[in-house]
């Protein structure tokens, strides 16, 4: 599904959720863990591959924000920026694996600084289109994002999850 | 990710979980919803795509219930089986789809009589596979699956779901 054929750059993963909590920072020595939390909305699961650039950042979010993919209580099927929901973005290097034998690897993942890098840059092309979004802002939808690197230790609870996938 | 590289006949998406309930039977007039319920496992979202026969279930099976995805409590990586594991298989025909501007379309799936003839089929693999293995038995693992054409309401807790993609 990549673009032209050629190799993937990024690889989403998509679910539809009622709520959704991702745990922010670890627990710590006389620290409880930190969470955030969205309401009824979309999971997107994201990682970048060798040769992503900032370039197909604002394209990548455009097609995952406005893709017809949340179920009206009518049963039609909106966009999340139509519905409005919330968006929780997850960053998942282990999208990229691929099996050799019984073991996943990871040979074709962005190194980590420069997914760093990509992964806020998508988080905040993400709020920008939520903010241009007047009706969105009006129902209060939220964006909240996990911290890349760390485990994303997520509860999920949905209506039906609607797993999708996307290559770019 | 295709065998030989040829067209893929089916796609999982995995995730592993602490906990995942699944509805297997929508609540109606005068009846409550029925659920099915795992512990520690993994969580199987299957698709078939045109041209899947059964032959191509074993390899399946055996990929998935084999590939060393759940993390033991020392950090180490093991299959499913191995953990030993519990298994929830999750029919998702959404993941064949493919964007066309703004809407997913599902031309590459299954007829549904065929789906859930091979749904059926990659059930009793899993359950097959979970028989034979001993420590599986011994360790009062189960292995729990939806209602092919269902509404697949879940709800999932997870340490981290280490989302995998696996075509075939």
């Amino acid at each position: 599904m990549a673009a032209a054929g050629g190799p993937e750059r990024a690889r989403a993963v998509l679910q539809q959720c009622l709520r959704a909590s991702l745990q922010v920072k670890p627990p710590g020595p006389g620290a409880q863990a930190e969470w955030v939390q969205i309401e009824r909305g979309m999971v997107i699961y994201i990682c970048f591959f060798k040769g992503a650039t900032d370039e197909i950042i604002p394209k990548i979010v455009n097609s995952l924000l406005n893709l017809k993919l949340c179920e009206t209580p009518a049963g039609q099927f909106v966009s999340v920026l139509e519905l409005p929901g919330d968006v929780l973005v997850v960053p998942q290097a282990t999208l990229g694996g691929k099996a050799k034998g019984k073991r996943m690897q990871y040979h074709a993942n962005i190194d980590k600084e420069d997914g760093m890098k990509l992964y806020g840059q998508f988080v905040s092309e993400c709020q920008r289109e939520l903010a241009s979004c007047g009706h969105c802002g009006e129902a209060g939808v939220v964006l909240r994002h996990g911290t890349y690197g760390n485990r994303q230790v997520l509860k999920l609870d949905t209506n039906g999850p609607y797993t999708h996938l996307m290559d770019f």
